[in-house]
């Protein structure tokens, strides 16, 4: 560890800034975040048929400088990935990177932009879209980021349990307007209704499928108060989480850190 | 207490297993658990027409082979019930669990499975899905569900309360709306005001019955600030239960750790 | 105050019992509470034209039945209000009762009931619906229900100015999008763009109206990010409410109490 | 600072009174308040063509009115800008107060009245709504708006990246939607499978568009769930932020006035 390459460490520290870039370091990150940005353009207004026709090429010509700049980008990630704080040293280092979530989107963008013509894969290419996970993990948001990350991390097993719950409602609200509705438009089948009590547990609320019968609205009426308790379960968990979360900041050496202060005796 | 037969200890611990199960009693339980999804599977696609006619009869194999798998389950829960924790000795434990809410469920599956002919009772026979339930008690989630249920139940007076203020609002909203939208499609009667009056105040809104009028309009808007209102109370009666419920986690050498613990003089 | 006439004692006591009621004071508010649910239920199926063509007859005397003992029910409220705690005596007492929230709803339902021929005015006689806020403040739910009030009078001001906001809000979007949307269905006139405003800053979303063009669908967009925060503000609001709420009844001889009551010394 | 000429205080005090405003100043800011509303009310009634027509002549009138008096008080405030505290003195305090956002919004609704016939640019006409903003500052909610601002300022960070993380996810959701439903009403391109993902998200559902496949659904319902998250996050973080915000208030004397009691050494 203490004899690095002088170039690694270079690369590295321009791929992977600390909390005070250097200026340079402040300009290539921001110039990859602008290709990004660039590529997301070129995504979403490509899709729009008369821009197609008219900027197509201009496009294209855009998806190959992109495939460039992204394939160095890459080359230096793999290579400096040992460097990672916590990353295991060499090519065991390396494949477990190529192997992360960030790896893969990175190797999944480059093939979008090296196969194109990919059976008219249009799909893959937005591909590149994923690439705006990476702009907000820098930045000014990156702190507040990492908080509101750490929050819900803290509360993934309550917020999992939560759709869970809802899945099992979905199912069983499902199943009882099919019955009640039955022949009724949008609940044919189970799987037609479940996307009725999708659309009603989250108080989405589209109107293009709604209980006409009697019964089938009284239900329902139940089904959007349940939905209301199931905005508020999450809500809730958060709330406790943001106010865990700042507490520990605040009480970095306190032996019982939690918001209520304990009875004084 | 002391004189448990051998067997049924071991039939208890299958059904029922605490926390750090055996292999075997793992096994068993993912099995039926299994099954459980299998079967709710099969009621959900058994529902689409075009389902049922290919495989109408692997469905039927499916619910007779259930059937067999869940009377045994259903026999050892109600010969092994007197052995819950703080359950009553003998039938007098059975009688009860037999009456509970678990034990009403299951009886209720078996008997949808074995009358499936009963007078083309489809909604019976969806009853399965209830098995759901038993399936969220064990396995990962278990804990967190466990701590939102008594989140839950902790503010269940809380939360009853405004189920019963939701239904005096709809019920005022739909007699305003009726009498300002006299005649318009929706507003035809109170009871069919009452079902635009849940929809908004949910915040779901269909959009298959709305007010026309001008003043129909504005009392309408004041029911969506309530609204907006009524999804906010209980998701702040949640949020207090979770900050309440880890403080008691946190602080487990305290006097009374319940809900209010009593100010320690 | 201390030469209280017996009988007056016993009807104020019939009328605003305590927290243990006896038997007989049980009993009658029961009876009370029965028969505003029953002129609930007379208001809510009388508007359907073929419940009313069957039952009016029944309906009608109910509604006479009703005026008698609401008309008893009414002189004893009158003649024991100087008995309330806190009230004044004599009549000033039973002024200020008769000119309160609860006396004029009384008031206005007897002549609701004694005034039923009153050209036609259907929407005077459904004032009914409103005593069942005064069913609300008895029974199991009466102790959670003085919570929430309390709780949501303690955050009066915060949650008035979120509706201003609101009605703010409400204006400026209306007023951008009638001029983005200029003539299309729904935008002809601000008022009319502020119907769409509610709708959508309060989630409800019915969808007899939104924007077509591309800039209005922009700030549309940017609109209900907005309703998010307006729906977040009293939920956080009403959270922080139940939090000071809850640690207040767990504190009560600390020093500084919180927001509400003076500290006793 | 010490020899203030006594009009220029006088007519600072006027505009920008302090807590208790003598009778005068109370007067004329209620009279200025009065004009804003009535200009507002102008604004909006006169977008409906029948008021238009009818009453077009005096909404000129008020115009013209309201473009005196607003000058004055434009001019008076100018003058006065160096007097505010924290102000620069002389022009620079002016200049600043000029450029500030009220400023710029009064100059904007004085060029709006001067300049009527420009173009038919009524739009710029509404912009008088924007003095609603300055009603709000004073009175009775003037205290919880400061409080909800000092609230929201507080979380100011996290809810921008809640904005940003809705955006992306906004695109991601748009980009799939578009792959999946490819050619159906309202999935044309990315961009109008934009104006999808955000009434979605968002729960508003005007069900204007929705996915009609199978796999378009199951995302669909995906993205529903992600949307009660995001509802849930500010919701949470306000009422962290209300939470801090009281527990400051109430700790006036401790050496680090924050939510968390400072840590006892």
């Amino acid at each position: 560890m203490t004899v690095r390459p002088r170039l690694q460490a270079r690369v590295f520290e321009v791929l992977d800034p600390d909390d005070r870039p250097a200026p340079i370091e402040r300009a290539l990150n921001l110039a990859l975040s602008a290709l990004i940005v660039l590529n997301v353009a070129g995504v979403v207004l490509g899709s729009v048929p008369a821009v197609e026709r008219r900027f197509g090429a201009g496009l294209h010509l855009l998806e190959l400088f992109s495939l460039g700049v992204f394939s160095v980008e890459y080359a230096g990630r793999v290579w400096t990935a040992p460097m990672k704080s916590g990353a295991l040293p060499g090519w065991r280092g390396r494949l477990r990177w190529i192997f992360s979530v960030m790896g893969l989107i990175d190797l999944g963008v480059l093939l979008a932009l090296a196969l194109p013509g990919l059976g008219g894969l249009t799909a893959f290419r937005s591909l590149r879209l994923l690439k705006l996970v990476s702009i907000l993990k820098f930045g000014r948001y990156s702190g507040s980021l990492s908080l509101i990350g750490r929050v819900l991390r803290s509360r993934r097993e309550e917020l999992l349990t939560t759709v869970l719950i809802v899945f099992v409602l979905v199912l069983i609200a499902a199943t009882a307007l099919f019955n009640l509705e039955r022949g009724n438009k949008g609940f044919e089948s189970i799987p037609a209704a479940m996307w009725w009590a999708i659309v009603t547990l989250t108080t989405v609320g589209y109107g293009d499928t709604y209980p006409l019968t009697g019964a089938g609205r009284a239900v329902a009426g139940f089904v959007m108060l349940l939905g209301i308790g199931i905005v508020a379960l999450p809500a809730g968990l958060i709330a406790s989480g943001f106010n865990e979360e700042l507490q520990r900041r605040k009480t970095p050496g306190t032996g019982a850190p939690d918001q209520g202060h304990a009875p004084t005796p």
